[in-house]
């Protein structure tokens, strides 16, 4: 069977004030759709992987660009569902130098946020695929959405599908009444694979290196190492677990490293310095496209392509 | 004392299309604000009239830059309430020639609509202004904003001041469970001055021309005759009514023509022939704009000014 | 069995100074793609008929792109060769008012242009089509083009695919060595709906009407009536033939009529004026698109929806 | 010889707001140069006509891109003088529909407005030219230029020169102490060619038709006849005057026509519409351009190429 | 009292090549306003504080503009005089990596420049402000303004007003025959707050740090401690002196740092490195912005906010 | 004599999108022109050397775009023959940090790459020139103009014009059936100064130095020092030789170093660190311009002007 991998989330309309250009100065918006979920598709869909993504969507015009922009790619979208009365927001303010980017979310109430569980029939949208890709930002919408996450998982778990999550933790998310403590363990305990960040670890799954100090931005491959090890403890069908670390020394410059155990090995990536950076949005999920790329055609350990550029895909 | 407006209602960021471009051929959008009561706060502050703005907008870059926009043409925006989820946006397709122009709106939850009574002193706000306008719009959007217009028209017409009402039907909105007749007649009872076109004062006052034929675009004043003498019979408070009647040739050419009727004596425009528009959007705030100015600068009847442009303001 | 048209053609990559900036004033170019038969895909495919689109584009980043344009308008792109050395491009100073727009063709030696007729297995390209759309642009490219044509109409033919051809003479073209009375004729006769304008009729396939005086831009049914029953009797495959009349009062505003011939009965559309042109290229394009439409939606005949807008699709 | 025009003349930066966006809305301004002597010049390069340019410009990077821009053009610019404080600028407002243009200038203390005679050593810079250009601007601007234009009048008659003038008055300028009547008659005197309006020909040379009414807009050729005989019998060196009539429908659709007198006949002709209008500035300069351009290739009269559009040159 | 920040000086249009474009390649510039007094003035505002900015500009369109854009940050602007011929304009092209920045001023003969002082009442201008700010730009113009500023901190002092100024030297001004020292020191003796650079404090005020050399870019304390101390004793009112040092290792690339001398004691600043440096001009004007927000708010040392970032405000 | 340099080879038009976006986002490409000898022919026509263009462009509106470019920085652009089909095109996309610049070539079948040697009259075009620059370039298009950089260099050889070559390999080119080998000796043999870095010394003209990793990006000088001495054994009518070293930390950042072997002596630059690019296109020639600028005014040895700066000329 070739392979085909689903990816589930929301996708929402970007609109960034052009160049560098503050709120406060922009008479237009740069417009484009992204979302975690869909950056990972788009990403594997540029690297010849088949991919559907699945979403809801306004039936409007804005509803259509969004799914114009995603066919430009190549993604099918013919899984997405139409209904709902508006797509997510968000505005971007790209930072530089000294001044940080700025991100102010308008997502509530948006179509894939309002979805119900039997709007998803799982047995038929991953009948042909062999991979599926979810995040810690859909469960964190809403209770309906991490009902719908666990259905999908469930589904392609009885499938045999391979089962993706980056963990994603958004502070900004989780306000209907769980935590991501309550709700994240019984999701990810049926995934093979995990990636995250020590704060993904920490605040998801409750697992806390000792004697870490994110802020430094100094990778210690040893408090890391137990942090795998205990997230494969606690969840014995991971088969892999990638953390990355990101720093960020200005705007322009971050740092990135990034450590993979898999099949009870750990390899730990250079570190790198991405300086000049155009558009720092979606980084992570570059990586995370890459990794599933990898994983769908080497099986094997391949270290040196950890990094996926940083850069607009 | 010195004339100052009070308008009240919602304003939405409005997300356009550059030139004539399509949404399916944006990359970006065009970003400004407006709504039919802002539109007629700031041409009236363009005009020189002392204006204040009331809405209720995010606490957020979003919000700081309508109120940068208001701001920087002289609006009063210090009793704007802050707060809520989301500034009401809608998104503009320009129609050129045959193509008509497209509105996809997409404010439900915005921070106006989702104002309670309660937050809006009207005692305190409409201290020192002698003229108030609002629109039909405001009431259309929830059962709280038709209280709140209650409220602020019960105390506007205990201080004496001026009430202007552009009855502006719009049939997206009203989805609250009440029909425009279920409310509009109590708020239009106390008022001094309507503006409407003949579609407003058969759907929202059930007054009906015989026999008229709007798609026509002909105008018989015999019969907008009728229908002024009808509201004014029904709001004896009335004491100007004008009736505005846009013909839509093409989206780059319509035609324009009023009626006013004033003191009991009944005014009518000449037609006029408006072609190669560039900006559609506002033609009859400005007109009520421009009414407003008159009334406050002339204190009598003045038909040459009828009509305001429908140039971008 | 479901609708799917499939195209042939060549697609250029269309480069034109912003707004109706000249040549000369031009620091910067719209960039998109057109061609005749890839904009009645992308407009049959925007109206919600499944479209192929066979071309042959070069293997780098513009072809990409060019595909990328096709895909995000849903057309099939999986039957695109990729190779060859270069796509063709056009550029396009828009025209305004009494200045006429300005094409300068740079198409020569595109991948298509260069096509082998061995290069396309037509058996398996129509394998799942009930439609065929070509045009007299490419038949005028090339022998090649003029082979790979006749290749593709006889296994449609022997298919029972329904064949349409927009005549479209260009005089610009034809520069093989042979023209389009050498050509033309054998590629029409299998055709089932014709498409052109009276040069067409009598540069292509040599019927003239008496006594037309093209430029005066004045629809004389009669003389059309003729041309099409003369065309009828010459080519008595054809079920349908359309004639459009497209006058130029200036590059702001054109005249817009059609007769349509089916079934042996003439329709004659009414006389429309198109003013304030925002982008003229490919009018004739969509009424071939909504021709189609028609036809395979309606079978029968119908004359409303001959006037397809001329306004950016 | 070959012929050669030397044109003199300001040339001032113009900046505008993009499309047709106001003043209050523009966060961008489109630069180029311009001036009606300097419209002319590029006109003629344009039409293959050698061309000097003579002005004065600061010495700085704008007064370089100024020449640029002329260059560009194939306008000599060698016999620019270089210094002063600043070259003048006006700020245009494109108008549309009933909306006029606007236009601010900000032209006083620029580099030629303070030039004075000695910096012009017109033997020199005549020597190789065999038409001389100038307007009633440059008088209009200060007494130095006043005398710098009578300076080079008399050098270009002694030459044997022809020598055009277009009487542009210009109300807004003058403001030196000077009216036209005390100017413009030693000027135009020894002139060849004048161009004018009937405006220009009241206030510059005091010639009124009897009974005109210009806000008309309609050409009544009779008082044309008066008017430009008046003209001959004043100046009877003058060879040819022409005589335009720019009516204003809207700021997008004008009106055109114009009369010849040349060696003792008239030429009236037609009466155009010009409607769509992208950039209406330097339409009256263009028609000079193209007089010129006539006189110096056909030596006769060619009464039908007295349009030269107004579209962006 | 509430604080309320009264600013006075210069505010001129600024126009500039997009991007990092240069003079020579735009074709348009984008537009806004400043001035180093308007930048203090916007900063304050968008930190909170009510400013009065008190300048003079001319009664058009631009003028309009200028107003519009202080008001928009919520400056007040009530105070401002309107006549006069022309509002000074600058033309920067930003520079980038080792090409610098480049300003072009068209600043003579500007509204403000040619102000009288009759004009300003300033025990009127000065009535409810308790802080007032002025730099050495100002009296660096024009006899007339040194003059104005004189009046300015007379009525200030008078009133216990607490008075800022940025010594600012720009050797590209003081053209009307008077050098700093012939002024500034009477004007600074009133102050309580100066800000400058080592060359401020020799250029103007006279006072050189034995052996330092600016070029190196190297802070050494002690000199600087020197000549803070000179200038309190030669300027005993002043309570505040900060010293700014900016090295420019590169356009994109500068260093930043800062001593502060405030009741006899001396803070020295970490040395910060700007890097990927969007738009430099304004730094300085930030980081006096700062220091007055500070004083107002905290009325008390505050080393560590020293550094305003030097990005787009 | 005054100076006066003749520049021959390709112009082409220049694609790019705008800012850092990828050819997958773009809908507007940046317009320009280069070419290796026209950046060279530009930049020393901005230093003030009179400077003509020697190519074949197309006799049309992209042609004369063309020329327009170079007329307006100076270049005489008189002896440019027109005709042939088209004028060359690449497509830039350009990197930022990790991610490469992009160049795609649609080069063939250009105008100059079919000219034919009895096109050019060398004796003509090189008569009133005493500098004549070519580069490696131009005879990797095709035999034809192989020979006619002959013709060129022998006609210039026996008037006694100084002639320079930036060798200039590029892989993509020596299509026709010959190697650099096989042609540039012949070429490079009577010129006096040519420029180049170490592959271009291998690739070219068969000298390689010992134990050389370009891709350390490290200059070891004395490996050089054989290289430029064998140059000159080889080549003993070469007065000067330039080696470049360009080293790619990314695409934001650049080293650059040269070293230059003039009268037997040898000169090393230091060693530039160059970051924060923003157009890297053209650095290379914009040294030779130095270069050959340094030689034209200086007569000698001057090592300091080495480096022209890489950003956009």
């Amino acid at each position: 069977m070739q392979n085909k991998v689903l990816a589930f989330g929301e996708i929402m309309l970007r609109l960034s004030p052009p160049y560098f250009k503050r709120f406060s100065q922009a008479t237009s918006f740069d417009v484009t759709f992204g979302g975690g979920e869909a950056n990972v598709a788009v990403s594997l869909s540029n690297f010849g992987i088949p991919v559907d993504y699945v979403t809801r969507l306004p039936n409007n015009d804005i509803g259509d660009a969004c799914i114009r922009y995603l066919k430009q790619f190549g993604v099918n979208t013919n899984k997405i569902l139409r209904g709902g009365e508006r797509i997510g927001i968000y505005f971007l303010e790209n930072g530089a130098s000294a001044r940080p980017s700025k991100v102010i979310y308008d997502r509530a109430h948006s179509a894939i946020s309002n979805a119900k569980p039997e709007m998803f029939n799982w047995e038929l949208l991953l009948e042909d695929v062999n991979w599926f890709h979810w995040t810690g930002i859909t469960p964190a919408i809403s209770q309906n959405l991490a009902d719908i996450c666990l259905d999908a998982i469930e589904v392609a778990k009885s499938k045999g599908i391979t089962i993706s999550c980056d963990l994603n933790y958004r502070s900004k998310l989780w306000k209907y009444g769980k935590n991501p403590s309550d709700i994240m363990p019984e999701l990810v305990k049926d995934c093979d694979i995990a990636i995250g960040n020590e704060e993904d670890a920490d605040k998801v799954l409750g697992i806390k290196a000792p004697d870490t100090d994110i802020s430094s931005g100094i990778l210690d491959p040893e408090k890391y190492e137990y942090v795998v090890k205990e997230m494969h403890k606690k969840y014995p069908n991971l088969k892999t677990t990638a953390i990355t670390l990101r720093g960020s020394i200005s705007a322009s410059h971050n740092t990135w490293a990034a450590i993979l155990y898999n099949n009870q090995k750990l390899f730990i990536s250079p570190h790198y310095d991405i300086t000049h950076i155009v558009d720092r949005v979606g980084g992570g999920d570059s990586f995370v496209a890459g990794l599933i790329y990898g994983f769908l055609n080497f099986n094997e350990d391949y270290q040196g392509q950890l990094m996926i550029l940083l850069i607009k895909f």
